[in-house]
């Protein structure tokens, strides 16, 4: 990775509602140009989950959900929804803890998080929104269409809003990635005085991930893509690199 | 809070090399002298932990120090050297997990983390750095100072890199803040749709703190004081605040 001395973060500006179907990727070709910007090699845009999840029809009717016996007694011990813990149920290979509130699982994508990320801000009615089915894959295929349209090599990252172990608060996560290199080895790289770095891997797209995602904001701002302008992950990386291996985690 | 619609993030150049007893807030504002930037008002200056506890004189020689048994106990389980470990037990509360390589504690502050944030790079020959003995103390120090320096109201906030459950990889994490709003609270403010947001406490200081470690690096790049530019923290808050109390936490 190669860093110049300073970032630009910028939102795109006049992204409209997405709607299922929609083409996401002609619609951020569509803001650059109505805000005059392009995009440079390198740059990275960063995408709000929540619209991919609207574009690839990820938006689910809670009338049509019948929850098992088992999200039955989960909701109880949670205080939520059955139907809504039956997604959940559905979307996760583990759970991990319920409590009042809130079900801790690991996603079927190997994320550790919070009711399975699903959500039912900024979606009309009753209807649960789910992650997408596949937050690399759609990443890989946004960016081969902005790269397409645009010809400047970018890197694409999904974040999404995820709680932490530990610390308050959510910050800015990636859940998809394509043509970064999502982690910085840094083992092995003398320090300045020549001793070498012993254990220093940077998750970099989480970084930037959170420094996107001061942009987005979680309310009504309107703000689902963000282009990180000044950091060079040019790679093959994908979200998954950043998941640590049950076996190796010691938080569980 | 507010966002403008783009963020500026840029580190100082020339800041050199740290001493004990350095003036830190004076070296920040001759860097900023030396290469013609102004602080403006909101801005925030971000600090790397290293260069606070070398000015700080945090270092520790480790010839003078005399590894207690259960030290050396827990070295062997950890394949360490005694004596880190014992400087890693009398900076920690509790020690929550022992694996080779590594040792998770509560720290003294509160954070959770690696052999207490102790660190061997960038710091010469055989010499531990500690982390700060009150780094949100320390914020409010430099930060006071650079207000009078420049006249513009500033935040400070002193970062570190940090592991993380889950996830691979260490990102900027904040461990000390003065005058900024570390937590961002959105309950109850109506999403787009104008349904009200259940849970959504956003950790934006942490978010800030990982954008600013884009810049920092980690090897020998020596460029420990980043600004960060276009949110406006401004606020009371402190580190402490982004600390999940022990007695509401899940995962320990």
């Amino acid at each position: 990775m190669s860093v110049r001395r300073a970032l630009e973060i910028f939102a795109l500006e006049g992204v409209p509602l997405v709607e299922p179907g929609d083409d996401l990727a002609g619609l951020i070709l569509a803001s650059l140009a109505d805000c005059g910007r392009h995009l440079q090699d390198h740059d990275i845009v960063v995408i709000a989950q929540k619209v991919v999840s609207k574009a690839e029809g990820r938006g689910v009717d809670l009338a049509a959900v019948t929850p098992s016996p088992r999200a039955v007694e989960i909701a109880a011990q949670a205080h939520k929804d059955p139907r809504i813990v039956e997604l959940i149920l559905a979307e996760s290979s583990e759970v991990l803890r319920v409590r009042p509130g809130v079900i801790i699982v690991e996603h079927r994508l190997g994320l550790v998080l919070a009711n399975a990320g699903i959500d039912r801000s900024n979606v009309e009615g009753e209807t649960a929104l789910l992650l997408p089915l596949d937050p690399d894959g759609s990443a890989q295929q946004i960016r081969e269409q902005l790269i397409a349209g645009t010809g400047a090599t970018v890197g694409v990252m999904i974040i999404d809003s995820i709680g932490r172990a530990w610390r308050n608060g959510t910050i800015g996560t990636t859940i998809g990635a394509s043509g970064i290199a999502t982690m910085r080895d840094l083992r092995g790289q003398p320090d300045l005085f020549g001793r070498k770095l012993e254990t220093t891997e940077v998750g970099a797209a989480d970084e930037v991930a959170a420094a996107a995602s001061l942009l987005m904001g979680q309310a009504a701002e309107a703000t689902p893509v963000v282009v990180v302008r000044g950091v060079d992950l040019a790679g093959i990386g994908t979200a998954r690199d950043l998941l640590r291996p049950k076996h190796m985690d010691l938080f569980r």
